[in-house]
């Protein structure tokens, strides 16, 4: 009911009568006002005259698909679903696109109980936050998911540079940097044939509004609001993410890693650091010389070789990462 | 309550009497004899002695896991899973991977009814087919799932070619030929994050022993019985793809795709002719010249020039596959 009631103070644009809400949602005045308070109480800011009724004063920091969609700009956000608390938006998200979700589907929860990071890591996940997974349909052998993901890492940080004073680094492959903390990642998965991507759904995790973190990454994370002292705009923020990732995804379907090459080193926090790569068949220790074309990491080793990374986890030698 | 009996027959390697398996499997004497009955009219050659009870002849043509479980060389197989109709083997075998199967689980099924080749076509599987689907876990990135696909599908040529007469050729990239007709296939899933394969779900189909076609595979197909003239005995051809496959596969982990290059190459049907290739960015016509190191296939289009494909359609020009 506070889903709907908000609705119809988003779609107002303006004051809207208690009596015409009352009406609308079949509820008495009485439990219009109730309603109101309650949001009031969960941080909306809501002016109410006694003769002109009520009005929404900004963007509210929630999430509902009433508050979200009018924010939109394209495609993706459509369809929209918003659940207050899932496992895991990108296993929400996967079952949508094996009943035939179309792309650009988007799951958000406010919180995520099993929220999960690359290699099945557990992500934390708390209300505050911004947890999405959106539905691709790319038309490409699995072999070209790895750049994918990071044209989807390299839109995630153009997003959030839309916020006052926040510039995030990218560390290889898919975590987004402030300040040398992670602020957040992204984790894209497929379901495919071998030469053939069925869908691919990448969730996104933003530490936004909350500041306190679990003992094991207090000295590795930051939020948003950590970062920038003040709360953000999480209704604002993922439509300026889905723009970004919007974007981002049709030039990738087009033409590929090669474009974003340039902006991604950009921010690449990685250049010229001296690395622990840990991969499937060992740790290799380099210096971190480039991304190449495909978005795999060049790395130079201590005995002059050049290696090439597919894949990997990045330590920084001598910095907690 | 049939396999189960017959699961006592297999065990005993010789005479079972009435009484045992009255006792054993808590039934009549009367009763044991009518499902021996019914299992002969099924075509199972079993002995009955008035004073030994009774013996399995042969092994059976039917896929129980009591029948295939003690003809198994390796891990594969194990554990194993039969019914008599799924809408696909792949679709268990996935759910099962999903919930945490380990690697080497066999799903089996006497019939699909929703069997599927690659790009979601339909696969006519009957009962009297071969239809299963092998739950892998390779520490590999996507991109690898490629060449996997080509060496299962070498393993099932290796496999098959242990029956008389049979010498399967191979159409990249995962159809098994013979006499220029489908045989077989390879249909290889994966769930993977961008740079690492969750479990992948290599389905096998063999048209083995039904002899009739639907009109529109009626010139392109053909099954083991069409060709050879008689039945194959479908346990033990599990056994031996299994093992094939097993090889093969441990073999690709460690070394993967260029130690089977050379026999993909000796088994590979379309060297040396003119296809048309259909890729996801157009149709391409050229002389197949050679399979890569990686599995790819390499064409020189009339211009001269050299292509290297990763995925495609082939169709041999002048001749309807």
């Amino acid at each position: 009911m506070r889903e709907r009631l908000m609705m119809k103070l988003m779609e107002a644009q303006g004051f809207v009568s208690g009596a015409r809400m009352s009406l609308d949602l079949g509820i008495s005045r009485g439990a219009v006002w109730k309603h109101i308070q309650v949001l009031r109480q969960e941080g909306f800011a809501i002016a109410a005259s006694p003769r002109k009724g009520y009005r929404l004063l900004d963007v509210p920091d929630v999430l509902y698909a009433a508050v979200v969609n009018p924010l939109l700009t394209g495609g993706f956000g459509k369809p929209y679903h918003y659940r207050h608390s899932l496992t895991s938006t990108n296993d929400t998200a996967k079952a949508l696109a094996h009943s035939g979700a179309p792309e650009g589907t988007v799951v958000v929860a406010e919180e995520q109980t099993g929220g999960r990071g690359r290699r099945g890591r557990f992500w934390h996940s708390p209300p505050g936050g911004l947890w999405f997974s959106l539905i691709l349909r790319p038309k490409t052998p699995p072999a070209e998911i790895n750049s994918l993901s990071l044209v989807l890492s390299l839109a995630a940080a153009e997003g959030l540079e839309q916020l006052p004073g926040i510039s995030p680094s990218l560390k290889w492959p898919n975590d987004l940097l402030l300040g040398g903390r992670k602020v957040g990642g992204i984790l894209t998965e497929i379901s495919a044939e071998a030469d053939q991507v069925h869908y691919a759904v990448a969730g996104i995790g933003i530490n936004a509004n909350f500041t306190s973190f679990p003992p094991e990454i207090e000295q590795t994370a930051t939020s948003l609001q950590a970062h920038s002292g003040g709360a953000v705009c999480r209704p604002r923020l993922l439509s300026a993410l889905l723009t970004a990732l919007e974007d981002n995804y049709r030039r990738w379907c087009e033409k590929g890693f090669p474009p974003f090459r340039a902006a991604y080193k950009e921010r690449f926090g990685l250049l010229g650091k001296t690395v622990s790569a840990a991969t499937p068949t060992g740790t290799l220790n380099g210096l971190v010389r480039d991304v190449d074309g495909d978005g795999n990491l060049i790395l130079t080793l201590r005995n002059g070789e050049e290696m090439r990374l597919s894949t990997g986890e990045i330590t920084v030698r001598g910095e907690e990462h």
